[in-house]
């Protein structure tokens, strides 16, 4: 996931135009204009960064210059300087809130799908960690983007992606294998199918029905495993993909990872994350017109 | 703030096409069309809800039917039903996920405001608690609200609005006294200047220079405390409002309180609100044609 | 795919924008204000009509009524009247070039690709017929959605859906085998992989290496039949699906179907399409006020 | 009919945009960033190229570079390299599809242009050849340019442009007279008037009320020729152009070309075309970083 | 010239937008939720109304309710109520000035237009009065309607309308006559073409040449007797329309209309209008929920 | 007030395309591609100029370059060049009229506003001249930025930034201290609150309950004298501004000014403004390739 940088620039700009209003008034009226200055983008924590791409993209689109010392995915302490900004003063300081809220939110959400996967990574087990699609609205890409740098799987990206059939489809539906074998008849060879099941039972029958992936919603960890066990005794375990998700925080993870699904996926990586504490400081005053 | 309904369906619609693509292709498979459904939004934890306006426009917008159980701002226990939905069980699906996100972020940022104000006012003390300009981008609207609807104060919402001299204008407008003077000069009658400082000694300076707003930032209490007596004893205090941000955390709100500054404005509010837990089930299928 | 009424609006009134400019002169100059006129969408060819959805939620958008004969996907004659328009005679005329043009393209897109699915059930062949991404710039919804009503395979809907690899791809990755591991570790679990080739030993390679479809590009049906061959005697065929594209015409599409391939696509469908002649007639001058 | 490059640049980037999604994971995974590629586009068949301004802009708006062999009308064979591209290798690829849709549509529609025009001037008439509004929803623009560049005649381009009245009026406005009296009284001096007929008779009335082109309407090639003999009896000829349009092939337009309109417009230009066989091709790898 | 109900709400939508920033705060502080109101559009002085049926669309399309007393054109006295609303009071407030910016401006335009045309026919002129392109940007449409509602012409509405040749295309071009023939070869024949000339030898050279208007440009009232004089005495009179141009007053109008040239066009009428006085009153509390 | 370039560009793009429509055909068919020309904006008549940064950025927006001979500000005589542009002819051609128009307007709400401060100053009073909302409809900025640089204030922006508190919400509020109490606890610290009075006795009343400013609403002179000695008697004038409004023409502008309010408001300003006569000329073909 990443889109070039002409096509991101809109995106960006309309982020600055929301804050800007008619004007910044406190810029306009205490830095005179014709003054370029240096500024820095520095973390005050420690943690995965992520946005600095389109940090880049932003700043470049309203004409600064940057100097870029940490890459995206980067695992760094407090107090790195993460680039360097220069161009016009008045320009930074319009741009400076909107930008860190951009990186700040991106390299939250990074840094916390990281902690994550060390720790099932450590525990030795291979499970990946997915996102869900809670999201913020009209952050998709950068939520997403940000999962994927601190080396999430980014799960579906829009609802014509991959198939996913939830409980409030089946209560509709009505019957699962009906449900299955719709979904197979009119979705087009290029998309996967997936089934959210809370039974051992559903999973069996969905995975006989043939889907691509099976999601245990909302299962303890024993009941993850015996559905797995039982899927195994019915060699349907290597046709499929399994994924849990509902109530994993990162206190009980390791629990789920033991059960040995394929994917674990949280709502809470993109839903709840706590922004990094990053900030923007201008250093110099280069040249005053 | 509120925006009339008409002016807020563009902006919910398009986060709805974010997530939608070309289509739910999941729905489109499994739910027949020309089922009507009903649905319910329920909140599975306790708090105060915000964006059942917004639900409501969403959902409206979308041609389903809505009756409200619950108004924003309102206390609610885990397992209260907030709203009802009646309509076309293809369009409920689709917009769902949205839905969701919408109000449990809007719910989250108001229930923590709220707590915060409560402990303030538990305590006996009087100061507002404020929100600054870290929402997430594109969202400023939604976390805005969410934190008035908690009861907290929105502070600017655009940088045409208040002039606010931070330090990053102080470095190159260089004296304090100036920056306050040229801001006098250039803004329109009808704004209020804040100036941010650092030590007791700026406080001063810029109330006796003409200031509406002292923001002492990431001063501890007992040094808020005596900037206050200082600007007391030089009958500088009733001239101006005092507010006070910078490592205000909810642990340690009280001890700011207790300096009794007017305001106390928190990023994380906005920065990293943690989503409320709220849910969306088809509780019945009213019709199939 | 399909958009909820809502969500298609804008772009519908998007295209009238276009070609309306500053008001329909003609018509504000010949047909008095207050006449209640209804119409007619007459097909004059016969076809598989698509695209009546679309055009209900446009005439509706501009507050016409209407009465539908003929849903998506139906097969009918030359002289059948699709649906009847009812509202205000100036909308129906100002909206009445753009309506069709719509239509029509639809309309001709489903029936050349019925035309082509008909052929291949009625020498008793399984194989899919599917569309690519040559769509008309700005049209893939109606594009796609029209192929989808004529029986077809819709294929990927955006490049963040299906991972296709193809000859310029290869080109720079190098190895065929690099390619696909490195699409398969940067992946989401929820996505498929395709990879073009032009060898039967490529198509065995990637068959190995693992990839879900393999796309036979501008093979003779001679050379595809010995690829499946050579796929089925190393066990390889049930693994994967097998894509035919490249050169393939309505003339020569069943020497393609007999090599038994899953999928055939073909660019034509969408990239050079013959409209359908659908008229609209005024039948009726209801009401003048 | 061109737009400046910063005016056409927005809507060629929609068109990528409704393409990539979020991004074109493809490429991402196969192509490593940094890697510089040149490329060429290929015309596979003889025809008329268009698009080659567009191409540019869109290629230029994406930051790459591009050498031009071929200019917009030029008539080519097949294997002629149209222009050559260098730049970032994966955003070559992301928007290659995008861009062989807008030049192979657009060459398809002026090569076929081309093909009547040179049809009509071989056999030694003088007859215009136009299009219609039977253009593709929302490539009015690509559509009429490439009418053009074929050597056609672009008609009007919005409904405010030109007053044509047409059978739907008439419908309405009950007398072709009257019709005519109220378009002549309303519209700005401006404008031309075009009357739509279908009777020798009508066409006489409509000339002697006053307007500056009569279209006659699936006339068969001897009943334009009475016509235009009636209108030069009366002395009406001169005062007017004629238009015929209706049926009217490819095959059978030197008998419409014998009857002497002044122009043959023909819908099917823009609403059947058959795009031109044209392709990108990865040349060289340039450089790796 | 006016655009369907459906096609206008957007623009009009995105002023009030512009005037409303994240909501009117005085409005949601004063005035409570649930208050249904009666409000008069009244107008302060007389003069000819313009804008009614845009205002209809604006409260319309924020659903409050309309009664009219005076239809566009009409000539109306201070005093007069032009139309009563009815709904919801927050909105009716909230769109109170961006009604009343848009009905006053193109009053004022309407006004200023009828009264010259008024004092031409008073004077047994049959001249026309038209606008030119010197209208408000973003405003065009309303500044060329109310033109139209005032009875004058509203000349080109797009540079792709009307070919215009004007003095900096001749510097450029070189030779009138070359420049009209290169119009006359590369324009659609659906198009006029009009040519800017300040000599009388030019004048008679463009008519020769073939054109459809001649604007004699910043001429005397004297001048342009004699050019008409010497392109009667050539028969070119006939054959062409003349517009003059440049320098014309409200004063100065009868002397150039005593010239008898077709139209008299004044750009002052858009580009410096007065704004009639129109005002709304909250007139009655209909509910209080 | 001032908007960084990259943020204005696409509004002042989007007047471009209001007017250029498909294209600007006179240009295309009389002025080759390929010419160089150097044109200078020149003032026909004196005023104060404003406009020139949006110029610029236009300009610079359609590839441009631009040299200043005058500042956003400066009093200038008729027949000043404002500044000189080079680059592609046609293009220049191509913005000439919407460039005019945003210069000529902004060039003349500026020269209105110095004139009437001019006149405040030379009479020996500090009284400030402020515009109203009376803005047209989607030049908010443009408008607003012109007073600003003849030396106006510009009010507020938006309706979310003071709170002004008129009749028309008086009349549903009912009692003037309760609207007032209202709005003080509703609103931000951050907001200022404005009330609008007629009568001495309101503005005491509202001076007293609390509020920023008070407008003395279509008073007469000595009403706004007897007023402020009331509230001066009262102790009450130190702690508020007045702004009067209504009725105000520079003919009797002095008469308020003497009544010595702080800022005296008038709608005309904006409202009916006059355009600077001001001209393009293409001076120069510098290059023809």
């Amino acid at each position: 996931m990443a889109l070039p940088k002409r096509l991101l620039e809109e995106k960006l700009k309309s982020f600055i135009e929301e804050d800007i209003g008619q004007g910044d008034l406190t810029t306009l009226s205490t830095v005179p204009s014709g003054v370029t200055a240096k500024a820095q983008i520095l973390a005050k924590e420690s943690g995965v960064i992520a946005g600095v791409e389109e940090a880049q993209i932003l700043l470049e689109s309203v004409d600064l210059k940057t100097k870029l010392f940490i890459k995206d995915g980067a695992k760094i302490k407090a107090g790195t300087v993460i680039m360097e900004i220069l161009g016009d003063a008045r320009t930074i300081l319009m741009v400076e809130r909107t930008l860190l809220n951009i990186v700040s939110r991106m390299s939250g959400i990074a840094s916390e799908t990281n902690k994550l996967i060390k720790k099932i990574e450590s525990a030795g087990y291979t499970t990946k960690v997915a996102s869900t699609r809670k999201t913020a609205p009209g952050l998709l890409y950068f939520d997403k983007k940000a999962v994927m740098i601190g080396g999430g799987d980014t799960h579906r990206l829009h609802l014509d992606d991959l198939i996913l059939i939830k409980d409030n489809h089946l209560k509709i539906a009505g019957s699962i294998v009906n449900a299955i074998k719709n979904a197979r008849q009119t979705a087009s060879f290029t998309k996967k199918i997936e089934v959210e099941v809370t039974t051992s039972a559903d999973a069996v029958k969905a995975s006989k029905t043939g889907v691509d992936i099976v999601m245990l919603d909302n299962m303890t960890p024993n009941q993850i495993k015996e559905t797995i066990k039982k899927l195994e005794v019915q060699k349907l375990r290597s046709k499929i993909l399994i994924e849990v998700s509902g109530g994993i925080t990162e206190e009980n993870i390791l629990d789920y990872a033991a059960a040995k699904p394929d994917i674990i996926s949280l709502g809470a990586i993109t839903a709840s994350p706590r922004s990094l504490d990053i900030s923007l400081d201008v250093v110099e005053v280069v040249l005053r017109k």
